[in-house]
C-alpha cells in the first residue's frame, strides 16, 4: 500500500471554496467536531494496548466488509461522480474519484497487506539501568488520534484508516466534499466491521458532513487530536499549516532536481533524467528541474532536449538551454519554483557543483534531489550540503517512496524536519513513553 | 547542564504585554526578523558538516569568552535588574535574572560539559541494501535553525546556544525584554568567540530588539526556522502554539500526579509524596495532585496530611480528605487542573485504580505520573493506560529530567507526542536525511 502523492494536482482543495452541501452554524460545527474528536480519543484507548492479533483481525474484517459492501459503495460513489460531472470536474479527477468492484477489491487487498506488516507498538527504543538503580525503558506507543485532511480520493479513506488502526490509533477523516457520498458509506462499512469484533466504530469517523468549518475545527482540536496529516495539493497543505494548532506533518510537495555533473556517465544520465521526469508525471518524486554542468552541456543537452521533446515534455530553459534545442521556452523565476506535476521541466546550465547546490538550496521544496556523477568528492559534497529529505546518487528521484524503501506502507512523504522526514511508515504514527521502575526512589 | 523548567512561574510572559523598549513599525520588524533568520540559515550551512572537534572548540571558546567578559555582562545585567526593580519585579524573578561572576563561571562550565557529550550528528539510524541493489542509509543531520522563545533567564541564552551549536544548528533567540541588556552583551560575546574560530557570528543571534512583533515574526518564519522551542510559563507556551506556523515543540507544563495504590508500602509512600511535592516546588516535574486508594485512605491520609502541613504545604482536598486532616481547603474543579508550582497540592480519595487512571487522563498535562504499589498487574495497567511522557513506578516524579535520565543535557521536557516526548537531549535537535547510492538505477 502506498498513500504516496500519486496524481496530486495543485489547487484541488475545497478548503478555500464554498462547500457543496449547506453548512450548519460555525459554533455548532466546532462543538460537533470536538465531540467527534473526544469520541475518537476515548475509542483510541481501547486500541492503545490491543495485541497485534486484534489489530490484524480488524484490518482483515474491514477488508472483507468493503468487498461485501461493494455495491453499496459503488452506488454512493456514483452520486459523487454525477455531482463532479455536473460541476465540470476534469476527466483525470473523475477517474481518481471513481470506484468499481475491482478497485474496491484492490483497496481491500491493501488492508490485508498492512495486516502482514510488523506492529511498531511496544518496541523498546532505548533502555538502561541508571547509576541510582532506576530501570528506564523508552517504548513505542500509539499517537492516539490521527487527523487526515485530503481530497477526492476514496482509497485514502481506507488506506489511512488501515495504517492508523495497525499502529493503534483512532482516525478522524476529512475527505472533501467531492467524495463525500462514497466516503460516508465507506466509513460506515469500516465502523461496522470494527464493531463486529467488539471494537468501537468511533475508531474511524468522518467529519465531511461539517464542511469547511469542520475542517478548521479539526485543525484547532489541540489536546484531542495528536497529529494532523494533510494530503493533497500545495494549497491544501499551506492552509492546514497556516491554520492548525494541532501539530502537522507537512507532506508531499516535491520540487525535485536532477543534477548532471561534469563527470556523469552521459549515456546512463539520459534514461535517469527521462525516468525521473516521465515515468509518472503527477507524483511528488518526479523531477521538475534539470541542472547540467557547463562542461557537459554541449555533449548532453542537445540529446537530452531531443529525448524530452520526443517524450512530449515541454522545456523551460535558461539562455544556453534555449540555444541548445528546438522549441525550448524561456524559463522565468517562476519555473525554478514550480512543481509542474505535468510533462514540463525547467532546465538550467550551471557553472559548477557549487552553483548546482546553491540553485537547489534556493528553490527546492526539500523532497528529493539526484546527482549523476562519477566523482566521489562531488557525490559526498552533494549528499552533505543538500538539505532535502532524500539524496539520490546515480539513481532516479522516483525511488523516494515508502514501498521502494521497504517500509511496507506509506502514509505520505514528509518534507519537514520535525518527527518524520521522507517516506513515513507505520512507525511515524507512533510516539514513545518513558517507563521508570524504582524501589521507592526519591530524588536527593 | 539542564534547561529544565526550574522556577518557571506562570504568567511571566511579556508576549502579551507592551514591551519596555519602543518598537519600530511591524512591517519593518518582520523584514528585519526574516533577515536574521536568513542569515541564521546561511550560517547553519557552515556548521552542518563541521566535525565534532570544531563544534567542541567553539563551545570551549564561548565558555572562555563569557568568563573573560564577566564584568561587561554583569554591568549590562545591572541595567536589567534596575529596570526590573523599578517595574516592581518580584524578588524571586529578580534573583533568577541576576548574574555575578560566580554564576557566569557556572554557566560557562555548562558549555564545557556539553562539549564533553557525544555528537549526535552523523549517526546512521537505519540502513540496508534494497532488493534492486540500491544502498540506503538514514543518517542524523542538524535541524538547521532553532528558534528559542523564553523569559528573563540569561542562562538559557547560553545553554540553548551551546546545545544548538553542539548539534550543528544556528540559533535565533528571543529572551524577553526583562533580560534584554544582559542578553545583548552575552550574544555579542558568544558571536565574537565563534568568529575567533572563523565560524560565523550569525550562528547565534538575538531578536530582542524587535520586541513582541519580532517574536511574532519569528513564529511565522516557516521555511527559515526549522523548529521553535518555547520555554516558560503556560501563557507563553500557549501563545507560541497558537501563533506559530513554524513547527513547535511544546515543553514544560507539568500537572503531575502521585497515586497511592491499595497495596502501596505506606511507609515508603510518605517520603516519595513529600519528595515529589516539596523537594523543589517551582519545577514542572513536581507533583501537583495526590490520589489515594480508599482502602488505604484511613491509614495513609492523616499521616500524609500532617507531614504536608509540617512542610507548610497547603492542601486542597475532596470531601474525605477534608475530613481526614486539619486545615484542608475544599478542592474545586480548578484545583485538579492547576499546576501550582508552589507549596500547594490537591488531594483526592479514589475508589480504585480505574478511577485514578480516569482522573489522571482527564486532568494531566501529560508530563509525569507516579504509581506507588506492590501489585504487579496494577503497575502494568497504570504504565499501559496512562498517556503521559513518563510513568514512575515506585519512584518520585522528580526523576523526569534529562540529567537524571542520563541524556547529558536537556533542552526542555516535551509534553507533546510529535518528534520528542519527555526530556529532550541533543538528539532531539537533529533530524535525518536519506542517502541512496545507486548504479544508474531507474524505476521500472
Amino acid at each position: 500500500m502506498t498513500l504516496s502523492c500519486d496524481a496530486v494536482t495543485q489547487g484541488q482543495t475545497d478548503l478555500d471554496r464554498e462547500a457543496i452541501v449547506p453548512e450548519p452554524p460555525v459554533g455548532d460545527v466546532t462543538q460537533a467536531v470536538l465531540e467527534v474528536a473526544r469520541r475518537a480519543k476515548l475509542a483510541a484507548r481501547s486500541l492503545a494496548n490491543a495485541t497485534r492479533a486484534t489489530k490484524d483481525a480488524a484490518l482483515v474484517a474491514m477488508a472483507d466488509a468493503l468487498v461485501a459492501s461493494a455495491d453499496e459503495i459503488v452506488a454512493a460513489n456514483a452520486l459523487d461522480l454525477e455531482r463532479g460531472r455536473d460541476g465540470g470536474m476534469a476527466a483525470g479527477l473523475l477517474d481518481r474519484l471513481a470506484l468499481d468492484p475491482a478497485r474496491i477489491a484492490s483497496i481491500a487487498d491493501a488492508l490485508r497487506t498492512v495486516a502482514g506488516l510488523p506492529d511498531p507498538v511496544g518496541e523498546v527504543v532505548r533502555g538502561s539501568t541508571l547509576p541510582n538503580g532506576l530501570r528506564l525503558r523508552q517504548i513505542r506507543v500509539p499517537m492516539g488520534v490521527v487527523g487526515m485532511i485530503y481530497e477526492a480520493r476514496p482509497n485514502v479513506t481506507v488506506d489511512a484508516t488501515g495504517l492508523a488502526i495497525k499502529s493503534g490509533n483512532a482516525v478522524v477523516l476529512r475527505g472533501g466534499s467531492a467524495a463525500q457520498s462514497g466516503n460516508e458509506v465507506i466509513v460506515r462499512v469500516l465502523g461496522r466491521a470494527l464493531e463486529s469484533l467488539d471494537l468501537p466504530a468511533d475508531l474511524v469517523q468522518s467529519i465531511d458532513a461539517y464542511g469547511r468549518p469542520g475542517a478548521v475545527a479539526l485543525m484547532h482540536a489541540r489536546g484531542l487530536v495528536d497529529v494532523l496529516v494533510p494530503r493533497g495539493g500545495a494549497d491544501l497543505i499551506r492552509t492546514v499549516v497556516r491554520e492548525s494548532t494541532v501539530p502537522v506533518i507537512e507532506t508531499g510537495v516535491g520540487n525535485c532536481h536532477v543534477y548532471v555533473d561534469a563527470t556523469a556517465d552521459l549515456e546512463a544520465a539520459l534514461p535517469i533524467v527521462l525516468n525521473a521526469k516521465t515515468q509518472r508525471v503527477g507524483v511528488c518524486n518526479a523531477a521538475e528541474t534539470l541542472l547540467v554542468h557547463e562542461a557537459v552541456a554541449d555533449a548532453f543537452l542537445p540529446t537530452a532536449l531531443a529525448a524530452l521533446a520526443a517524450a512530449e515534455v515541454t522545456v523551460h530553459g535558461d539562455e544556453r538551454t534555449v540555444a541548445a534545442g528546438d522549441g525550448v521556452l524561456v524559463a522565468t523565476e517562476t519555473d525554478w519554483e514550480t512543481e509542474y506535476l505535468a510533462p514540463e521541466i525547467a532546465v538550467r546550465v550551471v557553472a559548477d557543483l557549487d552553483e548546482a547546490i546553491d540553485h537547489i538550496r534556493t528553490y527546492s521544496s526539500g523532497h528529493t534531489e539526484a546527482i549523476l556523477t562519477r566523482d566521489l568528492p562531488s557525490s559526498e559534497r552533494f549528499a552533505a550540503e543538500i538539505d532535502s529529505a532524500a539524496i539520490m546518487i546515480n539513481a532516479s528521484t522516483r525511488f523516494t517512496d515508502g514501498g521502494e524503501f521497504g517500509l511496507g506502507a506509506e502514509l505520505g512523504i514528509s518534507t519537514q524536519k520535525l518527527h518524520a522526514r521522507g517516506p513515513m511508515g507505520l512507525g511515524e504514527l507512533t510516539t514513545t513513553k518513558w517507563i521508570v521502575n524504582g524501589d521507592n526512589h526519591i530524588r536527593p
